[in-house]
């Protein structure tokens, strides 16, 4: 994170925050990474090919945004570690099949992820395919393990993880981005895209690692539920606009080294942006706006649960802040 | 079904079967068609092209085997209708899934499926991807109600449907199938693929229909559990297995006009089938042991459920006995 991340971070609360936030995000990286790795199919020899591009896929990651956001919603409100571990690696696993589709001739057609071949290129478009829809599924059995998750929070986990990424979010954003590339749309129709696209599971992974809270939690504090639900719903959608805006606005203002994929791609594209829809500076005011709206939210969540909330308020900052 | 199937069906058991199996295969085949077009998002003015493809995919089905199994085999356990349906019609999902992507250019590269155009000739290769995408999220969708199913149950039947639509089930199978198109493979690797690539969801669909008994079962059955599970899960691996001998002959024995698609294609794509490892009559032997196999394990059932087995046993003999 930058030096100017640093000095525009927003006030700490009140918070039990023990390390700082670039040592927690790095540990909590290398535990995705790990978790990957340990639900992703041992390299079999029956079809060493398929399980090489999951891995290779899900390894293709880069930040790990979403699986950072169930555990600093986890920590919000005390979840259960279990279970967070397992929503955070099926998000990540969703999050890394929609990247091997979107990449794919067919879509975005892209080369290059993150400075490596994306992996059709590395395993032929069957394999990516196949890869993309098994890694789908593997979500799905990350989180109805036969024991250690209550089957009651597995069967939520699955319900919000799916809500978010089929027709009426993720992939209905894909299909919205898809038919709108060539073509100008406007800055409302931009947002209906990019709620779906990117947003529906950035804010999944906020409300899943909440929803982990359900196991052991205090009877009273689930009469809050409502209250904690609804602030970080707005939390999420905010982060999940913003998401996309800093996104459209890195694509324009920084290198493609930095950004480890080829910038000023959108422009080439002659995609409808929000820098192409507002302009540079109202989309930095956008995004900024979104990042006070997603912190203010966190404000309204009852005084336990805002104490906890000092790792949201520090993705929110990432997210808007980063410079790739 | 033929007079042949008529006449070559296995004798009945003394079960309570009100309605002849044609008459509940046409009642089932046309709610499992209403279930689809319940489940499948409505078309909504923001991504109308994403809504048809999903429709007109689901809609290409055909048979509806798989949806016929869960309720056959919920017959058998007095299982509970509103978990059925949806288990049912989830399962379906992830079938019209696979179909779609299976027929995609980088895979298979048909143009027809049940004599009409395949999803992507009809709506474009990255609508069709996207298309796919959605109906297996929404598969888990329709599996996660906010009411109407137990939560536990949920949680059950997202588990035995992740493990077989996976990289250990059929998405295993597709890349085992994709890899081993143009070399001659023997019938025990034959066999591996097979049971991955659609054993897996026959005999989910039938212990997913088996599962939906838990929520109000008798406790003296449920000590039953594991002798009904072992029964139905050797049912299924027979008719599954069943299923494709009985596809490759016919693809030998068959014409277009009654396949609905391209006959004799196996061949053309010098694919291995076991027609071609086995000979045609040994792979006809096969089929028919494979049903005497599945209806040895019904008959290993418990009495009570034994005696409400006879929908699995017509199924077995369809599976078998088919002409298309």
């Amino acid at each position: 994170m930058s030096e100017a991340l640093q000095g525009e971070r927003s006030q700490a609360r009140p918070a039990v925050v023990s390390v700082p936030f670039e040592e927690w995000m790095r540990q909590h990286q290398f535990k995705a990474q790990s978790l990957i790795a340990r639900f992703v199919p041992q390299v079999h020899p029956l079809v060493p090919q398929l399980h090489e591009a999951m891995h290779y896929a899900a390894a293709l990651g880069g930040k790990r945004v979403r699986p950072l956001l169930v555990w600093a919603a986890g920590e919000c409100v005390q979840a259960d570690a279990a279970a967070l571990d397992r929503a955070a690696c099926a998000v990540e696993l969703v999050h890394a099949y929609s990247l091997v589709h979107d990449d794919l001739p067919c879509m975005d057609d892209d080369v290059l992820r993150r400075g490596q071949p994306t992996t059709h290129v590395r395993f032929g478009e069957a394999l990516a395919l196949l890869a993309g829809d098994a890694l789908q599924a593997l979500a799905y059995e990350v989180l109805t393990p036969d024991n250690g998750v209550a089957p009651a929070l597995q069967a939520r986990l699955c319900a919000l993880l799916a809500r978010a990424s089929g027709a009426d979010g993720m992939a209905g954003g894909q299909t919205l981005d898809i038919l709108a590339t060539g073509s100008a749309i406007n800055g409302d129709d931009l947002m209906h895209m990019h709620s779906r696209k990117t947003g529906a599971l950035l804010k999944a992974s906020v409300l899943m690692g909440a929803a982990c809270a359900g196991a052991g939690r205090d009877p009273r504090a689930a009469a809050q539920q409502a209250s904690i639900d609804s602030a970080l719903e707005t939390y999420g959608e905010a982060i999940g606009l913003a998401f996309q805006v800093v996104d459209d606005i890195l694509d324009v203002t920084a290198d493609s080294a930095t950004l480890g994929k080829t910038a000023g791609k959108d422009a080439q594209q002659n995609k409808s942006t929000y820098v192409s829809a507002l302009g540079l500076d109202a989309a930095r005011h956008l995004a900024h706006a979104l990042r006070d709206k997603a912190q203010a939210a966190l404000d309204t969540l009852p005084a336990a649960q805002c104490a906890s909330s000092q790792r949201l308020r520090d993705l929110a900052d990432l997210i808007v802040l980063r410079e790739h």
